[in-house]
């Protein structure tokens, strides 16, 4: 919208940040992990190692985007998100997204810690992994 | 900054809101009222009821800003903010914003009520407010 | 989503006028008035004036929200948008939101000025007025 | 400020991208390549190619920070700038950022195009990362 724009009348680039770590979370619950249940019952979070994006095309006044979110990676205490921020309609890639996301023990809120992912936790993510795989054309987590 | 504004290249207004909020929290401060410490020992924070901005002159890329916080007036529940948004150096106004805040109890996170401020926040409050009257050309709160 | 939550778990508050802001321009739109039209082609804009939200209920995280916008009142160079934030299905109002817009002459880009309100523009903001009113039980421009 | 900060009470992270954003603006402007002028009198900007933030501590509330930006590599058509934030003071670090900002052509606000970064700014910016080279532990660009 009108205030994701900069003066240059392009998306101003923090903004798919905001976007992509929102669908981060939506990725996440579609995968029945709620963020809320994760953190409240069992003292767990998925916290930024890092991120990165590529653009590839600027974003423009009511474009309408669709994000395409999937996971690329699952190492011992890590997640690696991809997101695709494309046109809705054509699917011409605008920027491409990352978000390394890491397991955290939060029980004290002033000093969180890396863990290792917890087997059931890990189980769901490489299903949803899985079922990305090459032969896929349509990733799941559109949002 | 760039960030902050639009493609007319003017600032954004909600950005204006998100300064004036930051300036009543450091008007707290200052004070005396360390939000954290309030949140913590005695449960209660400082909600908002209603906010408002008017628009006299648009800011620009790399002008630079100072805002003014008073008091405006103070309830038996709510206390009014005014914040001044003025060019540094001329002082020419650009937005007058408002805060109308209500003294809440937090105690349990999902479901605050409205208290009366207690007495010697009232206190701290009213000699704040007795300090910016008439006479006085220099409001405290310059951030 | 995620970051439009403050410490406090609530919706911060700038966030508000950044989606009744979107929905200003959607209102438009929807009434044929194209933003991006009126400026390149009329060197029109709708500038703000004031703004303004009262805030009944904290959105929480995950909710959906809808945005019923309406006009409130015409004048000669400004018309006031009203915006009721509600939650989606219960239609319990979280926040009452207002927009004074002002026509605004922008051939020249250093410095915007008031002028009337276009009769052909104005024909058809008083159009979108008339079937808002009483006896209309669903405004125009749900977003 | 409170602003800045997500339900976990630490900075939400596409705020780090708009402070180094604002710092690479005011790098540029620190190196008498001022934003506005190249805009307008040559039609040349520094747009972004790519941006990445590895997090090492996260930013709490009313912590003041110290954004350090210097130049890592020029290439023909690009330049690369790096970003440490840093907690004032200790000097912790809590954020390195990185901006890959391409030259562009913008005669034609509708479509941009990469070109090479002309002489005398090549120049100019060789000079600035010449004197952030080793043996200075001081470097330029504090913001």
């Amino acid at each position: 919208m009108w205030g994701d724009l900069d003066s240059l009348r392009i998306v101003f680039y923090p903004r798919y940040y905001e976007w992509i770590d929102a669908c981060g979370h939506l990725f996440f619950e579609d995968l029945g992990l709620r963020l809320g249940d994760l953190w409240k019952e069992r003292s767990i979070l998925f916290g930024l190692v890092e991120t990165s994006c590529r653009y590839l095309r600027p974003g423009r006044y009511h474009e309408e985007i669709e994000i395409v979110t999937s996971i690329q990676e699952i190492r011992s205490k890590t997640v690696l998100l991809r997101h695709v921020i494309q046109r809705a309609g054509s699917g011409e890639i605008m920027v491409e997204g990352s978000e390394n996301r890491v397991c955290l023990d939060c029980s004290d809120p002033e000093s969180f810690f890396a863990i290792r992912i917890p087997e059931d936790i890990e189980r769901v993510l490489r299903q949803a992994m899985a079922q990305d795989s090459p032969g896929d054309s349509r990733p799941d987590g559109v949002s």
